[in-house]
């Protein structure tokens, strides 16, 4: 089990965190994915570690832009 | 052919216009909603003039208020 974090700006809404969670949900091997618009946080948790370009491209497919945290 | 406008209030974002286009877009009779979450404004062409309430409750259905202007 693995849990990385991600910084990601320009949500502003609950359909924003909707958008993500739908792309980063279809990365293999994600189990969870927690996002706030207010905070924009992203905690996702993963089976095995995730490659952060693929999450980064996920987020950007969504239309947000990520950096990781942690 | 009739005209109505709403200002409406809570929508942040392209996902926001969305919801409410599909909700309004859902009435009968509609045949053209723009709507912008930058000045709120949200304009409906249809075949007869649309009920106020059934407007209002298309939009409070999306998730926002709105308030008849013209």
């Amino acid at each position: 089990m693995s849990t990385s974090e991600y910084q990601v700006t320009g949500m502003t809404c609950g359909h924003c965190e909707m958008s993500v969670r739908e792309e980063v949900g279809t990365l293999p091997g994600v189990q969870d994915v927690q996002v706030s618009h207010e905070t924009g946080r992203l905690v996702i948790t993963a089976a095995e570690p995730l490659d952060d370009a693929a999450v980064i491209a996920a987020v950007d497919e969504a239309g947000y832009q990520a950096v990781r945290t942690s």
